[in-house]
This record gives structure tokens, C-alpha cells and sequence, in this order.
């Protein structure tokens, strides 16, 4: 006889999961974690294996035991101490070195670029420290058109640096307000003969190493408060006639001769630029990451409240824990699946990546490689914005969720919140960047008119081959239990993507027709048309692959089916929200169609409800990591709290005003004669 | 011939408006403001009426005048400096009197209750100082199911206040933290049978009016810090046998004897709490404001960096302000439609709620006075969730919409989203409020059903008579130019309402029949039904309000266009969010509702875009009180930016720990043997 998840987990070390993590004291979850369907443990040695569990241990175990990671609870860290602690923080990782270099990826990307081996090794060391200056202050999106000049001058051999004018200040750079030595910086090169020759970067010293005081010509200096992230310290920096060695331009790409001739491997400047800036497709495949984190963390931390919080019930006597009622599961479980579809879908698409930057080292020119690099550009494109997005929104349902005392600094939403905003805006607006997934998914167009065959590296455009058949599907399930398999999500966001293409398409040609310009016809195009496609595109890329992953025979047993469950609950819920298209193109028709939808979500939000904890368990960090009273493993969170409000600074004192409060009342209409 | 609006304003003061308010300095915005279709000043005095403007001037320009309340640009602001400073700003608005007793409401109100006329004095001159403690650190929604005791002894005619335990600490109670001499305590009161009467409020003394410090019995305290607001004080305070005269018991419906004997005169218990916390609606009236308030000084912001800040053109020379661009307009502007129509709403609802308040001053009973009562709660239930949503939404889309500068903190948008989070969680979760506007409208169905006459004192239900004629209603605008109008939107919202209505009253009878208990029924119908309902319900009343107000006659010929594409769009907009429901309901079928809808919306943003300025002028407060650099009626926001960033504290230094960032460089991997 098969013995229950829980049996297992009672009859001790008989797996090898049992002792890689921490039992979890029993409190008001068990109730909860009882009921669950599969073994935490498993799941989680499953999902992120034995080795990454074992480095996580480790690391989580040194932060917790390191009193400069300590937490602070009540205290109210002002920006500069908050600065200085992140740099203590920081350089106390150095000297960790959780990965060795020889565990990273680090190593070959250093020796790749012989060229500034010496920077590399001097950053390495600490002795110098960089930071990346390419957005200017009137210039973020639109990053081409930045002002920051550098005038190769041959009687000196140096580029001299120069900012024209206030608008045209290096603004927002990470590490620029307060620490940085070195810049890369983007700037426009001039040649002598007055030619500009587009966007090109150099390395630029801003600071003394050894007073840390602004170089001679640098204005530099601390942007300001922002609304989270306040450890980091961004900056500003302007040039004034700023000059530095010829050595110093970085792009390996092109160089300018000793007479101040320019040459380059890439002729088009176009195709210049994008070289250029090429290395930033690797921060929006991070950013995917880092959000999927902030995704979980919320949602870590409103799950286990909401198993604890009890308020109501069917008699007066008797109240249920809140993730009893349907609409806490709804506005919360669909982010639980989120989590696991997203987390996933980061982690292939870091896979992927690995492999297509494997080419770029080895200097692949083949086609293939050629084509991953374009279609990794449109996946990481519109995954950071889906990624960050569905983090923000969950990180204000959440918020929202756990009533007042989610509003409470110390159980952390807030600040999950906010550090989590600049992901939907750096590195690319999440708008302007779903634009270049259309545009790559717009190119197909052509060999699918001509009926041409085609595929991509990947396959993620695979399915369009079948475009025009497609074109024909319906919503064909008749029950609530035919949904609750993520094929039928997935088949109509196949038909939705066609859909939009075709609608796309179709304005595009509509909009030129009408006589409008390319940049006119292109911006016309975007609402419900190239957005929604981006945005449907990459749901479906990510549902694909879930989709897949959960079906694969090698998953256990024993976590098929809330895995399963997990992958229809995201597809269905996050089609649900492109429901009218679906309608208007036909794919849907009557009443049916949207209340199956709608009731499969709530029958798997039923389903998931007794699993919700349990499945938080999995990727919750250490209650010391994830550092909200809520949140924590426990579920007692009463007491959680109470530990940390009297903590505060000052909790129980009477305020150090209360004179002034008590004696010198306020006359009522004194000043009125001022108005 | 007709003189076009800025030629009235250059000829001078014609019109009593343009001293009024002062003219707006050129610069970048001037090429909006000159194409705007109106005089703005025409439109705030119709909007807000001379008297008003006349009343803000006058405090807008008191506070610019006094240092107290002057911005520090750049300075980090402790939790403990900035209650301070909230307490000595709040203290000066007593100075001030900007309202006068007899130019208020406030008279009645306190003339009203005789019984507390010296509690309501001293309050007044400030001698004591007041909170509302209600919720407690267990119980905030089911406020139902609070346990602080109240419990009469008659040897003392004394009644004892006590604590049972922790959980049942009062708790986010708003002036507790740090200042509160006395509470207005919610409490079960037991009489001395051991008797439990349900919940009476008290007035409890919590801290000695001299010194500042807790009442002997009492522990009062700070909650610790919060996501925004932090210059209110939160706080929580618990009670050890705390006695109390018996004539601190508040309500005055319900009193207790000498011998304890309990009388009231409303029977029913569930009918003592109603009447018990039936003060709290005003607060959702109040709130709702609040909200429109954040939502205006959002898009201002928004709107004004948008006209101003250009980026990518046609050309590779030219860059054009963003919001040119489709994208930019369409996530813009029907929030900027939103704060006309909920601002017009919000001041409506208020006024119905003054006449029902005259009501109650003078304690008629007629039928329209429950009536009212029943109508008004039903709209500010869903007032509020409404309001504080889409100021919450447009917030974070505002934020997103200016980029990296909307996330720095000198342009504000992160404290508006912050400060109006609450909004959407106190004086009821919005999810759990909307239910009172869903039973509501539920209680009407017999009428329906019976097809009896039926209306209610505002008439907001009186449509809900043409119920079976409604449910066979079509979409039928055939063209974009049928869509410019907000009938069509509203004819929709119509149906909307009696399809989800049929629907909700549906799906609780198949859950009855199903066996399930009223409580369990009701729960199960709140996603896609009852939650559904009351948000559609109540856009379809604010739009309809805005509707009729914009197509009234007496609306100035000049400000007609522009105040009905506002309500066009906003009508529209907010449909196009149940689009689905449409489609699944049989109201829109096919491609073309659907098309027409969006492409109308589109339409319409395009429309609007150039008076989008000049309708931000019009509610926009002055520069000094709206405190955003980015949102400055200048338009200037590079030197804005400047001028603060330069302010910030100690912006160009070098940090003050240089000395160990540049000498004590961390030794790699020296602590890793503690691994």
C-alpha cells in the first residue's frame, strides 16, 4: 500500500530531501499543511535540486548568523546609513565568496576581453569601481539620442569627454552617487573632421580611488531619494571637457586611428548601435529573475497570512481562517500559480541564454546562433515586462489582501512593492520594450503569407506554421473538468496569437494605406494591437512551457497533479483577461465559453486552496530571509508581531513634544487676520 | 464673430474669472495650452465655483507664506521628526481657523449631542485629544467580533474595561501612538447578570492631559512604521480593569441602570451594532474625496511630464513630447477622464449625504429618511472601492508613465500611491464593502420578479423598473462617431447591471438548492457575480450623473465639448473592462462592438490630448502644495529637477565613509571558511 506524503515525511530520513531542509514547527498552519496533497520536500529538491538547495543553506545560514545582516525591527535607518550599511553589506559578501571563480560564470566572461584584463582584475579587487553610464536625464528610453560627447583629438592622442549642456547629464546610473571611481560611459564620437560617428563607450575615471573626491572636469553626485531601493546609491555626472587615452574607447568593434580615421567591423551605424548596446539583453533576462522572486516573496508571505487570519464565520461563534473564502483564493491563488509557471520560465529562458552567450564567447557567426540571438531578444523582451508586471500586481493584491496589517512596514509588502517597481523601467520601458517582440513576431508574416516553411532555434514561433488552420480553431471544451488541463488555455492563446498577428498585420497596412509614415503607422498600431500580441505571445511561451514540463513523464508521481493543477489555474486565469478578444474574433461564441472559464478558475482555486501553504513552503526563504512578521512559518502572527512592535523605537515612550502638546495650546483663530 | 478662448484671455479681465486665479507662466507646455478648446478658467470657476477657489487661494497661499510648512528638498525626514512636525502643522491649522465655526457644518453636529458638550469643548480647545478605537490586532473587518469587555459594576456604578488578551489589543487606532488623551472605546458591555449586550462605545481617559503618560491600567503605544502616512500616528493600547464612570457609556440609544439592569431602545442586537457603528459611513464619503484628490494629483503630474518631456520623433533630429504618442494617451487620459467624472460623483454623493445628515439632525422618521439612508450607504459601500482603485491604478500607471523620474521621490507619485493605499483597506476592505452594495441592489429582486413599482429617494435603482425590457437590449452603434457620445456606454452599463443581477440572484439560488448554508451561498457568489454587480453598478451611476450633468443645458457652450468627451470616455473605458460579460451575455456579438469600442476610445484620447494640459490646470493645486518637480505648471522639468536635486543632503560630498571604502578593501574569500 502507497503510504501518503506525510507518512513518509513522519517515518523519518528515509529520503534524502528529509534532512536537506529544516522541519517546520507546527502552529496554526498545520491545520493546512496536514491536508496538503504532496510533500513539500520533494517538491522543492524537485524544483531546484539537491546542490542549489545546499547553497541556498549556506548562504541563507552565514546572512542569519552575520550580526551586519542583522535586521533592525522599529529602527528607522535614514538614506545615508542605509547606503553605508548596503556598502558594508556588499563588501562582506566579497569576503564570503559564496561562489569561488571557478563555480561561476564569471571566469570565462573575464577572460574573454584580454583587452582590459587589468580593469577587470582592479574592479575584481575592489581597488576600482564601476558603474554603467548610458541614460542622460532627457534621454532614457530613446538611449540613441544622448548628447555626452567624446572629440578624438590627435595632437594628444585622448577623446576628449563633454557634456553639452544640464539636459544632457548622465542620470540614474546605479553606483554613480556615491562610490563609483570608473564609468563606462556612451557617448556620441566625434572624429576630427567633425563627423559624428554614432554611440560608442569608454572607460572614464570619475573619482580619486584613493579620496574618493570627483576628478578634475566631473561634476558627480547623489540623484535624490527614490521610492524604494534607497540602499543603492544612483547618480549624476557631468564632463567638462573631461580627456582620456585613445586606449580607453571599449568597443572592440571599431577604432579610430592615431590620425583619427575611423574604422569599424560593423559599416551600418544602425547595426553600430545595436552591437553597441547589444549587452543589455542580459539585464532584462535578470530582471525576469529578480521579479520572479519579488512575485514569490509576496505571495509567500499573503498565503501564510491568509491561513492564520481568521475573520468571520458560518456561525457567530466560530471563525475560518480567510483562505477559506472564494475571493481570497481568487485574488490570491492565480499568483501562486504565477509563481511557479514564472519562476520556471525564468530559469529556461537563463538556460537558453546560457547557451546562445556559450556562441557569442566561442564566436559562433553561424545562422542558427544568429537567429537564437534574435529570438532570446524578443522572449526577454516581453518577459521582463510580463515577469515584472505580474510581480507588481501581486505584490498591491497581496498588499491589499492582508488588510491594515499589510500595510505595516515590518511585514514587508510595502517595500516588496517598491523595490520591485523599477523592474516595469529599467533596462527598457516595459511599452516600448513589448514592441520588440511584436516587431520580431510582425517579420513572420511574410514566409507565412508565402506559405514558406520556418522555425526558430527555440520553436517558440513554431506553432505559426500552422497559422491559417489555426486561424480556424474554436473553444471546444463542454465541462468544467475538460479545463481543468492547461490544453485548453494553451489552445486558445495559439488561436489568440494568430489572431492578433493577423489584426496587426492588417492595421499596419491600414494605418500606410491611409499614407502615414512608418514611425506614425507604428505607434497607431500598438494598443489592442502589438501590445496585446506581445503580451499574449509570451504568456502562451510561458504556458508552453509549463505546460510541457509538467507533462513530462520524469515528473514524480506524486506532484503531477497539483503541478498540473498549478499550470491550467495561470493559463486559464491569465486568458480569462483576453476573454472579450477571444469573443470578437469568434473563437468563443454564447455563454459558455466565459462560464466554464470562469468556473474552472474557481473549481482549481477550490482545488489549490488545502495545497496553498504547503506550496509556499517550497520557495519561501528562511523566516530570517523572507523578514515578515506575517509571513513567517510559523503562522503565529499575533505574536510575530507583537515581537516586533515593541521592538520600536520608542513604542511605549510618550512622545519627546509632549510639553509643548500639553501647555502651549494652540489660540483658535490667531493668525486668521494673516489671510 | 465669436472670440476664441485664449483671445478672451489676452484682452483682459473681462470675465471675473481671470483675476481670479493666476495666469500660468509660458514655457514648454505653452504649445498645449495654446490649442486647448476652452479657457481653463472659465471651466474651474463652473467646476468649483468662485467662493471655493476664493477659500483655497486663501489657504493654499497661508501655507506657502509659513515656514512651518515649507518643503525641504533633499532631507530625510525621521518617523519621530515628522509626527512632530504633523503635530505642530496640525496645531497651526487651529491657528489659522480657515473655516470659522459659523462657516462650518461642525455647529450643528456638536450642539447635537447636549450630553457630551464639554468633551466636545475641551476637544476643541484642544484640551484633551481624541481617537476612535474600534478594530482590534485580531478583529479589523469583522469588527463584529471584537473582544475588549466593558462590564458594569454596580457597587462603584463603574464600568470595568479590560483586555482579555493580546490579540484583543486596540489596534491601528489613528492618534493612539502618540498623542491621544482619551478614546472613544468600542467594547462588548456585559451587564452584571454575566449578560453579554454586544457592542457600546465609551469614552475611556487613555493618557494624563498634563504629562502625556498612560492612564494607570492602560498600555498605549505605537504600531511601528507604515508603507505611507507616517506623519498620522498609529497606535495600540490594552486595559487592565480600567474603570470608568457609567456615564462614559456613549450610545444613547442603550443605557444601564443603577442595579444594572440593561435597556435600549432598539431590540434587536443585530440592529444595536448597526445603530452602533452606524457613524461610520460618513467616513466612506470622505474617503472617496480623499481618493479623487490622490487621483488628480497623480494625472497632473503625469499629464505635465508627458507634454513636456519628448522623446524618439519621426525624424532622427526631432523628438516629440510622449504624449504624442497612441500608447502614452491611452494609458493617460481616461484617467484623466476618471477625475472628472468621479470628482463631479464624489461632490454629489456628498451633497446626498448633507441632506440625509440634515435628516437625521432633526431625527425624522419618515419612510425617504430609511430610505435614503439604505440608497446612500449602498453607494458610498462602492463609492469608496471605486475611487480608492482607480486612484490606486492610476497612481502606479502615472509612475510607470513618467519612468525612471516618476520613481524618484521628488515627484511624488510614490507618496500619493502610498498615502491613498489605505483607502482601500480601512472603513471596510473594498472587496468586503462592495457586498453592501451587491445585497442591496439583490433586495430589489422581489420587486422585480413581482413586477410591483418601485423607486428610491435618488432614483439610482429606478431603471432596474425596466428590468425584463433592458436584459433584450443590443449594443447598436454602428459607427465611432454613434460612440462619441457617453449614452452608449451608459445604455450598456445598463444591461450590464440586470444581466449580472439575473445572474447573482441565479447563481445564489442554484448554491441554496445545492444545500448550501446562507453563509457559505453568499461567499460563493461574489467572484464574477455579487463583486461583478456592485462595481458595475456603481460606474454605471457615476456615469450616469456625469452624463446628465454634461448634456445639461445650463453648462457653458464652450466647456460642452471637451466635459462630454471626458465623459465619453471615461463611460467607454470603464465598459470596455466587462467587455466580456458583454459578449457572453448576448449584448455585443460579432467583431464590431467590440472594434467600435476601442477604436472610439482611441478616438477620443486623440481628441482630448490637446486640451489634456489645460484640464490638468484647471484641478491642479498650486506648484508649492502639488510638490512635484516633474509637475510643475512650468513645464520646465529638467531645471525643476535640478533645483531640488542640488538641495538634497549633502548630494555632491563624498560619503562619510569614504576612508573604508577606499583603504580597507574586504580580503576575497577570507570569511569563507565560516561557510
Amino acid at each position: 500500500m502507497a503510504s501518503t506524503p506525510n507518512q513518509k515525511e513522519m517515518t523519518g530520513n528515509q529520503n534524502s530531501w528529509d534532512s536537506l531542509l529544516p522541519d517546520i514547527p507546527k502552529g496554526p498552519l498545520s491545520r493546512y499543511r496536514k491536508k496538503a496533497s504532496f510533500n513539500w520536500k520533494e517538491m522543492a529538491v524537485f524544483i531546484d535540486t539537491e546542490d542549489i538547495i545546499q547553497l541556498k543553506n549556506r548562504i541563507f545560514s552565514a546572512l542569519e548568523n552575520d550580526p551586519l545582516f542583522a535586521h533592525h525591527p522599529g529602527e528607522d535607518l535614514c538614506r545615508e546609513k542605509y547606503q553605508e550599511l548596503t556598502f558594508l553589506r556588499f563588501k562582506r559578501l566579497f569576503e564570503y565568496n559564496f561562489l569561488t571563480q571557478q563555480e561561476v560564470f564569471a571566469g570565462p566572461v573575464m577572460s574573454a576581453s584580454k583587452r582590459f584584463a587589468h580593469i577587470l582584475e582592479q574592479t575584481y579587487n575592489m581597488e576600482i569601481f564601476g558603474c554603467f553610464a548610458l541614460t542622460e536625464l532627457s534621454h532614457g528610453t530613446n538611449t540613441k539620442g544622448i548628447r555626452t560627447t567624446a572629440t578624438f583629438d590627435p595632437s594628444t592622442q585622448e577623446f576628449v569627454i563633454n557634456t553639452p549642456d544640464f539636459e544632457a547629464a548622465k542620470f540614474w546610473v546605479g553606483n554613480m552617487g556615491k562610490h563609483a571611481t570608473h564609468a563606462v560611459l556612451y557617448a556620441q564620437l566625434y572624429t576630427p573632421d567633425g563627423k559624428c560617428q554614432g554611440i560608442h563607450s569608454f572607460i572614464v575615471q570619475i573619482r580619486d580611488t584613493k579620496t574618493l573626491l570627483p576628478m578634475p572636469g566631473v561634476m558627480v553626485g547623489d540623484i535624490g531619494k527614490k521610492l524604494g531601493q534607497n540602499g543603492l546609491d544612483n547618480g549624476f555626472a557631468m564632463f567638462h571637457n573631461v580627456r582620456i587615452p585613445k586606449e580607453n574607447l571599449l568597443n572592440t568593434a571599431a577604432d579610430v586611428t592615431a590620425e583619427g580615421k575611423y574604422s569599424s567591423s560593423i559599416k551600418d551605424v544602425k547595426e553600430r548601435f545595436s552591437a553597441a548596446v547589444g549587452s543589455l539583453s542580459t539585464g532584462r533576462i535578470m530582471i525576469t529573475g529578480f521579479s520572479v522572486t519579488n512575485l514569490k516573496l509576496a505571495v509567500a508571505i499573503a498565503i501564510r497570512f491568509s491561513a492564520a487570519r481568521r475573520q468571520f464565520g458560518p456561525t457567530e461563534d466560530e471563525e475560518i481562517p480567510v483562505l477559506e473564502y472564494q475571493t481570497q483564493q481568487w485574488r490570491l491563488l492565480p499568483y501562486l500559480a504565477a509563481a511557479y509557471v514564472l519562476d520556471y520560465f525564468s530559469k529556461s529562458l537563463f538556460q537558453n541564454f546560457v547557451e546562445f552567450f556559450a556562441g557569442v564567447l566561442t564566436k559562433q557567426k553561424s545562422q542558427r546562433q544568429a537567429d537564437l540571438g534574435r529570438e532570446i531578444h524578443a522572449l526577454s523582451a516581453a518577459s521582463k515586462p510580463l515577469a515584472s508586471w505580474t510581480a507588481q500586481q501581486a505584490a498591491q493584491e497581496c498588499r491589499e489582501a492582508c488588510g491594515g496589517h499589510g500595510y505595516l512596514a515590518m511585514n514587508r509588502l510595502g517595500e516588496i512593492r517598491n523595490d520591485n517597481d523599477p523592474n516595469c523601467t529599467y533596462e527598457g520601458d516595459n511599452n516600448v520594450l513589448l514592441q520588440q517582440t511584436s516587431n520580431y513576431l510582425m517579420t513572420w508574416m511574410n514566409c507565412i503569407r508565402d506559405k514558406a516553411p520556418f522555425e526558430s532555434p527555440l520553436g517558440t514561433i513554431n506553432f505559426l506554421q500552422d497559422y491559417h488552420h489555426i486561424l480556424g480553431w474554436k473553444f471546444t471544451a463542454i465541462s468544467v473538468e475538460d479545463c481543468m488541463d492547461s490544453s485548453v488555455p494553451l489552445a486558445a492563446y495559439k488561436w489568440l496569437v494568430c489572431y492578433l498577428l493577423r489584426e496587426s498585420d492588417l492595421k499596419m497596412k491600414k494605418e500606410k494605406q491611409a499614407g502615414r509614415s512608418n514611425f506614425e503607422a507604428k505607434n497607431n498600431c500598438q494598443v489592442y494591437f502589438c501590445r496585446s500580441l506581445a503580451v499574449a505571445f509570451i504568456e502562451q511561451a510561458a504556458l508552453q512551457r509549463y505546460h510541457d514540463h509538467t507533462h513530462d513523464p520524469s515528473v514524480p508521481a506524486a506532484l503531477q497533479p497539483v503541478l498540473r493543477s498549478l499550470s491550467a489555474l495561470y493559463g486559464l486565469w491569465s486568458l480569462s483577461k483576453h476573454l472579450a478578444v477571444l469573443y470578437q474574433g469568434g473563437y468563443a461564441s454564447g455563454e459558455q465559453p466565459g462560464k466554464l472559464i470562469q468556473d474552472a478558475i474557481l473549481e482549481l482555486c477550490c482545488r489549490l486552496k488545502d495545497d496553498a501553504v504547503a506550496l509556499v513552503d517550497v520557495f519561501a526563504p528562511p523566516d530570517f530571509i523572507l523578514n515578515s512578521a506575517i509571513g513567517k512559518a510559523n503562522g503565529e502572527l499575533y505574536k510575530n508581531m507583537w515581537g516586533e512592535i515593541l521592538q520600536g523605537n520608542k513604542a511605549l515612550n510618550r512622545p519627546s513634544w509632549w510639553a509643548e502638546f500639553c501647555i502651549n495650546k494652540p489660540v483658535i483663530g490667531r493668525l486668521r487676520s494673516r489671510l
